[in-house]
């Protein structure tokens, strides 16, 4: 229980500030409902918005006690208080992301953010280092690791239960930029404006929105680099110039061969994120709408169907579980976990304890500058018409 | 959005006082966290076990303010609280429920109680008559109520989309009773000690357990009541008294015809819930373990997978959605519907004001009370070995 | 290879005589096409129609080289022919049934005959002890039984791998008579209109046209008999006389417990048939739908798949498998298997040999004596309102 | 009923001469069964082997009548027989097939062959247009659009339901080369033997045994071509070089994108044939697996199950269908519907008559060209590392 190690750590919750999510956003009260969950974390203060009238109203209204009007106000009123803040959580459009985390960090706070990490590597690499230097955590919410049944994934590709790895196959594919909606500004969603401004969204918009998380989810469940791709990035729409959609044939460093389709004119199909990997002795394959279940093939063999909560399950896998088999777990509580991670990792920082190796296992500020490696390699790629490498940082620390 | 609506009316969140669930209880948790989901209730007081020091400790460890060393003590301190609880949440053994709610009823609190209301029909009756008589709220946690396409496949039903109802199955199938546990007391679960102790657990373990919930769903999703049963029920093991299985064959009172299978030795289902419904004109089916789809099938035409969070879904299962469609929810997102429907009916109570309509079809008193009144026919005719009636309470005030 | 077990056997194929499933027939034509598929039989002869014209452009029209205008003739012709029938199979209405296997078993000949073997239970026990004292094949089409990984699960099940049996579930239910289509005489399909016509159908549509297939597999699939019966079969439309649904809880003779729902008004249920069944150690689950998979559970255990074509399954599914693993096989290569079975038994009683045990296990005419006798203690339930005993016949010879 | 039409034209089934499938044989007995199944043919000829014993033997096996030693033999015996076959059908190694299907088209006879139609473009078109001067018919087995389902798509895809389409991804894997088995050739299985032979079984053996088939899929789904490839094509474990793997981005004549994955590393998928086409009001989904349904999507909406036998299915995929709803069909099923369009295209052109337009979708000897163009394109990009054109041939006479 996650809960309990937060409390024997700190003899409290996690004092929890947070940036963005005004009433209207979608992804503020997923991060909410995920800080709420296992009951690790008070959510004590808040800026909800660049507009200062929105960010008090959205305090009041979703009931934390401190809303500030800017990022700054609240870091410099809360490090002085005697029950201020240890972390801030970041859902903001991307292109603030280093700013507020590196006023974070700075002021000697904890840091869980949004993905992508930043709009660039330059700034993703400079936030790494920085936390690093600060000697603080920042964690990123790709979630989909945080479900229990990609953890028993990885944990079964990476501990050789399929044998030496050869093939991989990513899906990540939904429709939500099906139909040209830029023809219409006005109707646009808000979220929807600021992700396809290359300003704020950043260089790619399908990159940086959901392949940043094919990409975390491919190197998280092989548990090694991707070498060099070979993709096409773009639109599919006449007329669209943001990409909507990437296709990208891959091999990883040790040479196993992967390949990854991510799109956002999938029309029709619901947010499909799935995974199968092949080793020469079995595979694995998962996918969101199945989520509670992990596929496990064997040559001439009959599958294994290991579903979440089963005692038998690694110890990774074990850890995100809340309830027994037959009662399905989802979307919340996989986002949830990765916050329950980043409590341990606050709590055992404060309190100077060693934190659970596994909790260490969450994607952190090098999952992020890796993820802009990629999207850099992907556009190279696509430019050349050729093969491109990624080119990793190699000096962690 | 039910936070609003309920800060709309109170200015506040709901206070709630936890009667169990002390570390170490399956469902103590599952309550908490529905009740954190939507964000509205303040945990602030509890009593946990009836053992004082356990209770205590437990409130420590979760991190509740005001722990109690008995329930009496709690309501008596609570209710001259300016900042007192509005409501209790009931999670103890079946034997307790009435003394628990009645108490906290006649002291003017609101209760929300886990399944079955009692373990016989008059004191149920009797908690019904006393919440009508003091005006307050009694809410059941019959979660499966609570999955939006659950509320889609009522409406659907309900709705007449299916055309006259004409055959509708359910199962509520489990394996937690495969192996005779009873052999080995020492080995046995604390909860299926009290569980299969007809004294605390009820005069039939697998209908007081799981029996109400699949009694709850038909009677949910066709809108109709269950006229009379033929059924066998009891023990599947050699050597076994408790009742593990329930067979029964049913008709509603406008003559549609029913089934159920209802069973704790089912080796290895994995708490499967289901219902499919068959009308003239079309039939529905739903399962637990694909909980966010609900296949609507028509005579002679393409089958429909309505899925939550479609737009075009009915009022009732939109209200119970957080998120897109591909974002999956489940078990705890159902559970939280059924709390955050009695946060929203306790906090009309207290302002005088009129609940949601929507809000009004939780499971309540008498839910509880028919609950029982099936439990009884179906012994009947069991110990007959004919059809037996259900008798219903009619005078509901 | 069956084909070649024949050919050792007869140096040929066997030669068949097909009575009924002339033009326009629906299960003409599955009969037909199973008889051929694995190459074992010549299509020789046929009488295809009680009208003798319709029977002879039958023949023409399927390119059969012997047509005849009726049962008596074919008989009489073919036996004193050297390159003559050995067998008929038998596809014409139920009530038809006792007339021509008698005569056939009479003149020498083996017969496989649709099911139901007869409408009452006398004739078809004079049918069994008919073949048995002609020392002739009878053999029935109870065609989900050919499915292999219904053998797997017969096998699984009988073999002890799910521990001592404890629960068994079966559903057979579709919708084509989800509509009063009797209102309408002129525009009712063919063979409904004798299926319903209790004198040609039978005295319980529901359950001589559906629900003996639910019966054979489920006492094929556990390996025992169903003891008593409680239940309730009927009509489910107002105004309708027809059984279009039989409801039925079941006691195995040694204790286990079984459910059945058996039905035509399920409106968009694809002809479903399933099967669980649960034991101390375990459970299998089965479902036409996804034909090539069998589902093993175990409590706290991974699930395993088994699919057709696995090297590892049991003798009796490789037995009835032609393609290896994800080359799926369906609907006709089951019933093909059953006409195979009947091949290599009419092969081996020709030439004198001993048969492949596993194609003894093949539906005969005792698995259809059994049959009217459930029918019997089903319609006996319903009428009595309680419990019957399902009477056998034990003097088998 | 194709039978009919067959009977209709010739007033005899066409008769037919097989060209390999010797016992032993795994492609052998699915030819066999599939042109049996509609008993449209008479197979009365037949060279099984290279080896003469082992092909009149395998005549006796099979009861087929007239065995060959050599097909130049079968060939010249055969056209001067007034009941000599109409039509051979090839099914040996690669590369045979044009040697065969030359001999048998120069002597008046038409041909059904298996895929691909040859190891190289030039021979493959030499014989198209042998095909097309002799005025002969040229099928080829390409199965996979013989499930009525995949016509359903290519009717909903090229009808315009799902609107302009914008993506489509297809996977073929397999595990069949998961493990190096030619590091121990004494033990492999004899059709891998020449498989892997590039002399036999051509210059890549993934792109020739299972590409061909991927590539016919997505063509014939999605009713345009492929107008450049981005591939990365050859083998995934160490030591090999046979191709077991090719990955490939790629952009259709209009623009459309697509992508493929096809490997036979792919431990434990059951021959997984999948495709997924999405446009900008809806998308499609098919797989093999549950081959008798078809997903069509769109967006905001629910989803659509259309599934075999529905009466509301375009005719080309009820032209492809024998049993109703709920009674599946399969592989041998989907491979018949090949042999049973080429039979009413033999019949046709016999009778001089015009065959259904919907026949005359069926693979032809221009798919085997395009199937080749496609590989040469797949091999050209890996060794270039960059975009390749697919290079058609466009005077089709």
């Amino acid at each position: 229980m996650s809960q309990a190690v937060v409390f024997k750590l700190l003899g409290r919750r996690v004092r929890l500030g947070l940036i963005g999510g005004a009433q209207g956003s979608l992804i503020g009260p997923v991060h909410r409902t995920a800080a709420r969950l296992d009951d690790c974390f008070d959510l004590v203060a808040g800026v909800f918005s660049s507009d200062p009238e929105r960010s008090l109203n959205s305090a009041d209204a979703f009931g934390i006690k401190r809303g500030y009007t800017d990022v700054a106000s609240m870091i410099e009123a809360e490090i002085v208080r005697a029950d201020g803040i240890d972390a801030v959580a970041i859902m903001t459009p991307n292109d603030s992301h280093y700013e507020y985390a590196a006023a974070a960090l700075d002021a000697g706070l904890d840091v869980i953010c949004d993905k992508p990490l930043t709009n660039d590597y330059d700034s993703a690499l400079a936030l790494a280092r920085k936390a690093h230097d600060r000697g603080r955590i920042l964690s990123l919410t790709h979630n989909y690791s945080g479900y229990p049944m990609v953890r028993e994934a990885r944990a079964t590709v990476t501990g050789g239960e399929i044998g030496a790895l050869r093939l991989v196959n990513v899906r990540y594919v939904q429709g939500s930029l099906s139909r040209p909606v830029e023809a219409e500004p006005d109707k646009m969603a808000p979220r929807n404006k600021w992700r396809l401004d290359t300003a704020k969204g950043g260089k790619s918009h399908v990159l940086g929105d959901i392949g940043v998380h094919a990409h975390q989810l491919i190197s998280f469940v092989c548990g090694r680099r991707i070498a060099a791709v070979l993709a096409d990035v773009g639109p599919s729409l006449p007329g669209r110039t943001a990409h909507d959609t990437a296709q990208v044939i891959l091999k990883f460093d040790d040479g196993t061969r992967g390949q990854m389709l991510i799109s956002k004119v999938a029309t029709g199909a619901q947010n499909v994120v799935s995974i199968e990997a092949y080793g020469e002795d079995g595979g694995i394959s998962w996918n969101q709408a199945e989520a509670n279940d992990l596929r496990v093939m064997r040559l001439n063999r009959a599958d294994e169907i290991r579903t979440r909560g089963l005692p038998s399950l690694h110890p990774h896998a074990q850890r995100g579980t809340r309830l027994p088999t037959g009662h399905p777990e989802a979307f919340f509580e996989a986002f949830a976990n990765i916050y329950t991670d980043f409590a341990e990792l606050v709590a055992a920082r404060i309190a100077g304890a060693e934190p659970d190796p596994l909790a260490q296992l969450t994607p952190n500020a090098w999952t992020g500058v890796d993820g802009l490696a990629f999207i850099d390699a992907c556009l190279e790629s696509t430019a050349t018409r050729t093969w491109a490498e990624v080119v990793y940082e190699d000096d962690r620390f």
